[in-house]
């Protein structure tokens, strides 16, 4: 072999390693073939996604059906580092993928994400550790008074008009529903739920009631309107809070409510009732015993509090495409999380009730007017953003079908409290949703 | 100093010691005068406590008053070593020289009692750790299969008549009623509870339930005769079984009802209901995965559990007094700690009940009857039985009115079960207990 042979031959091999180890990464050809070792890791990834009904269909053209399965939906990958993503982190890629277009969907996106939400769950048991560790959701948001102003008007200022694309007409809640009887329309169960949560306080005119995270300011004008409470709302959305006191000034329920632009934390006085519906997810794990304590200082001695969040069976990391690109830092906590607040201050517990499936309900509303109104949303922001919140809807409709995701309201009270309701059957008196809404 | 003289001083100070440390001890005479430390340890111990409104009567006849409080209750201590016990052991002397008749009270036993929980519990948390450690009940009773058989014994197999002169007389009932109304009889309430249980298990006829610890049956009987189910009720308290298998064949519901007489660790088979009134408090918390991996594969795929138990606000070991003599080995839980039950097998949480004021009101009619039957009781087993069991009862009435007890009935169901109660409202349709009873 001369000098310049050899030399040939380590380039060719250098050349050769070069071409299996990067160049499928470098290659991003949307028509090239795909390699053996890509189909393999489409069937690996299938596999531990615990081997659900779905076709994969690679940037080329070529499929790779489901192993002993009948096909229900079909994956397209449309470029070869789409692939690569999500395999390194399916979480975060598949969201980011479908955003941007590099990833579409044969079939009903909220039916495939429950089929998937459902496959991953039993099969993730079997993971080993590290693949458990390599796929979890990295550095979720911190949530002191800093971030938390940050992470709320990330997602609740994207405009009034945007969310009354596709909200219900009637109060604006961007909260679960409850759907008294399953053919409520929308409107009708939001109204509901403000009644139910009215009911479950035990309101009666005079009262005070203080509110942590009040949106755009629905409950407040519900409890003002009907129940004739004086209400402090907090909230740190400005968007949210512009629309809540004009609305509010419009009803002429100014002398009733007051709405406040401060942080939760920084609630002052005593109140008989405390409510926060949807806020908790925001809050953060650590700051548990600070809200614990609030409530305990904020609740006259026979004053009941209602929290309303998503939550958990058991304690698991957001989701973290969620996390990361539609509502940073949440955390949804399971009862047994939820409970540090209740015992902390030793707060009596006196009804959970969980409304999951309301919440699959409701959003399988909010998602048919986001449909549409879909061209509506694409001229505001742009397609990347409306197929960003399809997904967010579509895998939060499929999260609460397949049980990921569950939705309490936990009612409770200082325990040394008596005066306590005889029973529940006052929260059943009568229907809590309008005839017509 | 001459040698002799020298030996009389040495022992003259020995003797002034042991005077000091050892002869209020020795000298149990019941009509010495008090020394001045133990009127200064009775003040302590009052304060201790959260200085509540309760006259010292000691053994002598000399009172000791509280600071800046009116009088409501008087405490007689009839001998000079009571009042070293109950320094040395509050939670558990108490009960013990209540017992035996060393210790007397004045006033309303379930009144006074309360005053004693809340003085105590407001107080507790300014205590030093050494005081909580030494007053803390050391060694609770273990509940392996062995150990349970031992501490259910000892309670439950006292004797169906006993029972009888005091519980319910619709369906022997020795778990809180379920006061629907407040002028309910404890008939009524017994039964209101059991159809309360049943309605949220949503049973129809031809449904299968098991039942772990079913005290005398009356629960099984009750779903057999008014749901039409198959029940199969574990318990291994022999004398229960006994009345609950004769009552069974008396009604002619020998078809429908299967009572085994076996530890609830050994059910089998899967049922469309599994159901647990007031026997969690006896499992032990070292024993709450294995029942949650027992639920799990008792419960067919869309199956309800409702487990009611005594519970806390938040985790704290059980009267040294009630867990020694009266129930060994129990511990109620908090909501936290009985959610490693659902959290340990992803069940989900649907519903949580809180009946703390209704086990107060049925713990009083119990006590109203016990009351009226203790000569009787006396002659069943003795003064000293009975005087235990009206401390019991009294102070378990406190216990529920003070929040330093809770009583939680919570329904779960499988993960991934999608076949709900739209919502709560059929719990409520009509009146749970019968007009008359």
């Amino acid at each position: 072999m001369t000098e310049s042979t050899a030399r040939k031959t380590e380039r060719s091999e250098k050349e050769q390693k070069a071409h299996v180890l990067t160049l499928p990464l470098a290659d991003t050809r949307v028509d090239r073939e795909p390699h053996s070792y890509e189909r393999w890791l489409v069937t690996k990834l299938m596999r531990m996604a615990g081997s659900p009904p779905v076709r994969f269909r690679l940037w080329n053209g070529d499929v790779i059906e489901p192993e002993h399965q009948e096909v229900s939906f079909t994956l397209h990958l449309k470029d070869p580092k789409a692939l690569y993503s999500l395999v390194a982190n399916p979480n975060l890629a598949f969201g980011d993928l479908y955003a941007a277009g590099r990833l579409d969907i044969e079939g009903d996106l909220p039916d495939l994400m429950e089929t998937l939400y459902r496959a991953v769950h039993a099969a993730r048991e079997k993971w080993p550790r590290w693949l458990d560790a390599l796929w979890k959701n990295h550095n979720p948001r911190a949530t002191g008074i800093a971030e938390a102003k940050e992470n709320i008007h990330h997602h609740y200022d994207l405009g009034n008009e945007f969310y009354q694309l596709w909200l219900d007409r009637a109060e604006m809640q961007y909260t679960c529903a409850y759907y008294e009887a399953p053919d409520l329309t929308l409107e009708q169960a939001q109204l509901a739920k403000l009644e139910h949560v009215c009911r479950k306080l035990r309101l009666k005119p005079g009262m005070t009631v203080v509110e942590a995270g009040c949106g755009w300011g629905g409950l407040a004008r519900y409890m003002a309107r009907n129940y004739g409470v004086k209400v402090h709302s907090y909230n740190i959305s400005r968007e949210q809070l512009a629309y809540a006191r004009e609305e509010s000034r419009r009803q002429g329920l100014d002398g009733l409510i007051t709405y406040v632009e401060d942080d939760y934390r920084n609630i002052e006085g005593q109140y008989d009732a405390f409510v926060s519906i949807g806020m908790l997810e925001h809050v953060g794990k650590e700051n548990y015993p600070a809200l614990s304590e609030l409530i305990k200082r904020s609740l006259k001695p026979n004053g009941i509090a209602l929290l309303h969040s998503i939550g958990r069976n058991r304690p698991m990391l957001m989701n973290a495409w969620i996390e990361k690109r539609i509502f940073p830092g949440a955390y949804p906590p399971s009862i047994g999380e939820f409970m540090e607040i209740c015992e902390h201050s030793d707060f009596s517990v006196l009804d959970v009730e969980n409304l999951r499936l309301h919440y699959a309900q409701t959003l399988t509303h909010w998602m048919e007017r986001f449909e549409a109104s879909q061209d509506k949303v694409a001229d505001m922001y742009d397609e990347h953003f409306t197929r960003a919140w399809r997904l967010y809807l579509a895998g939060s409709i499929a999260a609460f079908r397949a049980g990921s995701l569950q939705l309490f309201q936990v009612v409770f009270t200082h325990g040394g409290n008596n005066q306590l309701p005889q029973n529940r059957g006052d929260l059943y008196t009568f229907p809590a949703a309008p005839e017509e809404a």
